[in-house]
């Protein structure tokens, strides 16, 4: 079986991923809840993957990292907690439903209009791009800095620095990006950096993190904090404020360790995935019949369909003629989807980690010609 | 070293779970998002737990089972998705941070009112002490089904069909009555139950459940459904409406054999249970230096204070000098420590699971004694 969704979930996880999870299971109690020993060091372990966090993203010192179910709880936790009466939100056009959808439902609770920005014509989108497009009411950009569809990564530079003068916030949604991009929080003056574990960062499903900096965020759900039991609130620090209930201390282990693992191998995971890329790159581009709608091997992620094929029925042909596991359909991405005209076809998404190999990628370019020559 | 902080999370998992959740990363994938072969396994899986949850609550076949981070998550999902305007809401004095904070929210934002109801002098709350505070405003009645700090557990009855006849939903929170109750949701005729994974189900921190029937309920989080992209809110069936972003798989598979454990032990699960809490409320019951508030030894939770001794040292030194762990404070359960007068002092709390046996409590009533004659 050939697995190339891992921009869904990274499939493969690294060892120190699996023994991290298995010793945290082993090992079960509640951090911040108890003062003995087991609790103890389920909160020393929590407290060091916090610490962690911020240095794998060079937060800086006086950041919080509040761990969340998923990517799109920490991106929820933003737009609800920061949500401004009648304000506006430019966004970019590979935002994600995880930040849409809960904006759209703002423009009924909030009154708040969005702003969108489009990708130019080689399907890029640059920080000018976004600061052009803001204006007087504008309390927040939102940038999903690798699309999950095209995997165009957008080049922050100081976006967040810039915007800060003009008192808006920047939240930056880095699923498809950590693990691929050096994401550096201080460079880019970001106030949030929304992370997903399970995808380059080779954690679990259930663990995300919000890391942030320099903003106020109201909580999104409110219960035991562990401390404090008499206010009828969420206490007013974070991480403290913004999680309620028991937190996933496995998934924060595995975290931690698929952080780790990412450190160290960042510029072979990079070297590895733009080589496969560019090999299914390369193909796409010549093959006459098929349209490509990436060009960053960088990020692993490539689109494409086939002009003249229903390209639903070839990735059920890819997976079961053929055993190879790709992600037909739109993403979860409806804007970008529009914004090519792809949203009645949607489009065959390969996505590459570290362990996928050459062999692989070979496989599905001679599976992908087969389908091609059976269907003429 | 001796865990009997069991309520908080149990520490001791069967091998089925540890097993199901390192079978569950090797095998990571999505579910509901591609339509390849691992993320149609992984939607299997979990739709089989979805099934083997509403069976072994004896749920109604229309039910809908939802997967949330924890059971704080499954609560708020109920109380903001059914909040209604000026609307009163009836809670016992066993509810727990994650139902008092959210309903305190409330009266801010939707200027609802709060009933509690208190125990009667043996620590007991019936249906009918419930029954009897619902008023002409009551929308919700909220019962925590057994108490995380005195054990003492609310016989139910059939108290959500009396309630359905007045127009009002029930919700019952089972954080620590599952696992040790056999939970008839259909007997009950309760709306929503919330379900904590990592306490008594044995499956790992990081996964909660809502099962919900006849009840509508607003998302609290929007985001991906793996489905009806296009559409800019969630979509109006469940359980995608109440689940945004990528689930849990590994949680689930976990929460999956924890269930088919718990399924197939209950009976020796309450009877190991029963005793090993007897023999603690005997010895309690005798010292006249001690009060106990705990009665119930089917639940395994049992808590008391030193009337001379400072209970947070007395926890600390349980813990350092003889290696057991109990949890002091105030459990994130203001009402019920307030009632009983507690919370300035706190309580001990000794929380007892399957997996403890008959020398480690010994030793804790040994270890108890030393510490009580140290001290004289």
């Amino acid at each position: 079986m050939i697995y190339l969704d891992n921009s869904s979930t990274t499939r493969k996880k690294p060892f120190c991923v699996l023994n991290a999870v298995l010793k945290a299971t082993w090992h079960s109690a509640n951090p911040t809840r108890s003062s003995h020993t087991p609790s103890l060091n389920a909160a020393l372990k929590v407290y060091n993957t916090r610490e962690h966090l911020k240095s794998f993203f060079n937060a800086p010192k006086s950041a919080n990292v509040v761990f969340t179910y998923n990517c799109t709880e920490a991106i929820n936790t933003v737009i609800f907690g920061t949500a401004k009466k009648g304000g506006n939100v430019v966004i970019t056009a590979f935002e994600h439903n995880a930040t849409f959808r809960p904006l759209n439902k703002l423009i009924k609770t909030h009154n708040i209009t969005i702003t969108i920005v489009n990708p130019n014509s080689l399907g890029e989108i640059t920080s000018d791009d976004i600061l052009n497009k803001i204006n007087d009411k504008t309390y927040l950009v939102i940038v999903n800095q690798t699309s999950n569809v095209t995997g165009s990564t957008v080049k922050l530079n100081n976006l967040g620095h810039k915007l800060k003068q003009k008192n808006i916030m920047l939240m930056v949604d880095t699923a498809q990006s950590a693990g691929h991009e050096k994401i550096d929080m201080q460079s880019i003056g970001a106030n949030f950096l929304c992370i997903a574990g399970h995808k380059g960062l080779f954690a679990t499903q259930g663990i995300g993190a919000l890391i942030l900096n320099d903003a106020n965020v109201e909580p999104l759900k409110f219960g035991g904090s562990g401390s404090n039991s008499l206010l009828t609130t969420m206490p007013e620090y974070y991480p403290e404020k913004l999680e309620a209930g028991t937190i996933n201390t496995i998934g924060i282990s595995a975290l931690d360790a698929g952080v780790g693992y990412v450190e160290k191998h960042l510029d072979k995971i990079n070297s590895k995935v733009e080589k496969l890329s560019n090999i299914l790159i390369n193909y796409l581009k010549q093959n006459k019949n098929i349209t490509l709608y990436s060009s960053n091997p960088h990020s692993g992620v490539i689109s494409f369909k086939f002009n003249n094929l229903d390209n639903n029925e070839v990735c059920n042909t890819l997976n079961e003629k053929y055993k190879i596991c790709v992600r037909p359909g739109l993403h979860c991405a409806p804007l970008i989807h529009k914004f090519l005209k792809t949203e009645k076809t949607g489009l065959i998404r390969v996505s590459i980690s570290y362990f996928n190999n050459f062999c692989e990628i070979k496989k599905l370019i001679k599976a992908l010609n087969k389908i091609e020559k059976n269907h003429n």
